[in-house]
């Protein structure tokens, strides 16, 4: 199967904070960027995989700064490695109050994807070829966040998730 | 400050899957999904805080089986355990075609949330008095958990995540 | 066909009152909450026929006290009885201001639903065999309003209505 | 204060029934109805009362015909009479599926609402002069079904309800 | 083919403007009322053509005064003019704010719709008969507006837009 | 004031089209598009004039080819021209099924924002210096559509309407 760079994914999404989307303090809803976030990262994995996509997982995401109502956020999302049938995505969001010029980065995130066939079958997809440096470490840190999320969900042991238990090792620190 | 049971904050969450709340083969989106559990788990900790609440993080969520148009989500939401202004919020999904009798148990999650006064500012929240089994369980990982998180967010090194690294060491094994 | 209790039937939902939900009073619209209160409802007739359902009618529901911005709304929902092929629903609705610490009933309502076969045809429903006295009261009023109902809707004569009746009868007062 | 005729507070919505207002049989859910209704009647209530408006009560609504995925809802809101601070709104409405050619009446339906100041307090509106047959049979009939809200509320008693309970009476059959 | 009247695909919409549909001005939102006077344009289509219509295009539509938060929308739309299998339609706005005794004319506006049978193939509408003075005034304007709309679609050149032409000679200024 | 690029001002948006957004034929309602096409430009406005902004008009809008339900939107909007307090915005969409392979250009459009205070008055915007030769292209038609725009709003005479006029001149075809 043919690789596909990063950028082939690449997608942006632009949206605005309405009043629905905040809470008494006119603070976006963190349950509200997830939901956008879900759908960028799932058009990325679509372009990705040229094939209908579900949501498999989702990982630790922090929400740091506050993002206000009328602000402008923006998503952008991207291959960073296939796993056979799954894909992980990274996601960064801004949020921007242009008529006072605050530009803040939100947080970063990862989700990740199957492809599935026609028949709620999951499928093979192309592999990553990562070209930047950025786009190499990510590549890179997919397999130790692929061997968390399979020790968090007890697929695997933590003795067999060899990169991740590296991080944790004496002679590793 | 005066301890507080898991069961104060109890919060049962209903809700129909609609056709905007899905993907093309009519499975229930995940961005939804984890709307909707953000909601829930921000009023269990407003009950367990008494204040408002935002999003601090979402951990490892996975999605195993898809949920189908026209079903019944439920979620139940209660508070694990809180670290002075932050809480851990424990989420269990299920999805029940009610016509058809068939339940499933889609996904646990864990949300955590800080309280805030009206300045924006964390305040500190009750301690969590766990009574059950299963709530002494949630409470001791929810220490694990947290570590796990710091480490993802680059707050603390690997190295000080003692309980986490536990898991990793050898003689653990 | 088997009785089934009153507490298999039970439904609990949780919202939060947006902005999109308000007058300009900052209070619920009515019409929202009638939404609301008909998706917990139906989901309650669901559970006691295990079948497709379709509102029928909904009775007098007197708004008493507002709800408010950002409260959190709670709908509880359980069938009272059944005719043949309907069900009425009982519900009650409470908002909360969880940081104020404010707590208020706002009203009770009754809905009553038709189960439906794929074809959109009426099917028998079980009998419900009320548990408490809370429920054996509702269990006897039913009869009553379902009276009150058919008047109302030109299906019986008054004279007919025989418990609905003896309400207005002098002997009665 | 100056009477005002049923006709100055006519209020016409049109809207179309879209997938998620549908259940899974593509029928429009009552509770969705239900809140076009509450929106098309607090509009006929403020324009008779040019104050702002709440929903005081729901009368018994009963769906008869299904409405259908596609369908243009037509409501047409207007007010009955007035009782110092509130009023009685009444509704027709209709479905259409333009491109067959089929138009159904869906069903009547009375709404109750309290004109406020700007406190949140109750204030007086106008009397209504009602200038048609059917304007007068409306108006004549108010008064009868405001007393079966206050029975049915628990504020007056069935002896007291004189127009309802003459209904009842053996001489009145 | 039989001729119809303007006034029988008359169309009346009541929106009122909900947080959600306003700016950080509290003012309603050009897209949102585009979105309303393209739901009922269609349907004043659709009652003339009793069939599928889809939007063609859309003239230009100026905003002159902003409508405000909580304020009620009134649109009127009916049919100008056919061109065999297309219909202009002529739409008015009124915003209003009912407690206040506001009331102003927003905007007017022509969209385009064709007719489409059921395999999306578009059909023959009925002609239009205008009746009033101020139909026929529409419907005289309908060529022109139609020959600028083929004009700026690169459909016909300038110099076959007889009737627009005609604006913009010497001997007609 | 100084002057800024077409590029600064570029706003990407992209969004699924769900179930709602759609006919009863699964194609994109031209009310929806409009809606997304106003937020999109309404951004890329507020970009160039780091200022609050409304809508003030809309141009010929064409819909050519059907979106289907299911297929990713895609929306391109940056500035061509600015005329004082005013911007024309130029909006490319892109219609695309992804795991069909299918991705067509569904119409290009032109917004007309005006910058605002936060008193509502209008001010001043920066000029805009076109780059590329498709910029400079856009920026020279401007000024042909702003006065056929005055034109239909009968704020100039077709007279005065220079560069428009020469469109329709014997001796310009």
């Amino acid at each position: 199967m043919q690789e596909k760079n990063p950028i082939d994914s690449l997608t942006i999404m632009t949206e605005i904070v309405l009043p629905n989307d905040t809470n008494s303090l006119n603070n976006l809803m963190g349950g509200r960027l997830l939901h956008w976030m879900d759908i960028a990262s799932a058009i990325a994995a679509q372009k990705h995989s040229n094939s209908i996509v579900v949501t498999a997982s989702v990982d630790s995401v922090s929400f740091k700064e506050p993002i206000k109502l009328g602000d402008v956020v923006n998503i952008k999302a991207w291959i960073t490695r296939s796993f056979n049938t799954s894909m992980e995505i990274f996601l960064e969001v801004w949020a921007e109050n242009i008529p006072l010029g605050r530009k803040i980065k939100s947080n970063d995130a990862y989700y990740t994807f199957v492809a599935l066939d026609e028949n709620n079958k999951p499928i093979a997809v192309p592999p990553v070829s990562p070209q930047t440096a950025f786009e190499k470490e990510k590549y890179d840190g997919a397999l130790r966040r692929r061997q968390l999320r399979l020790v968090l969900a007890g697929k695997i042991k933590p003795n067999d998730a060899i990169e991740l238990k590296n991080l944790f090792l004496p002679d590793n620190i």
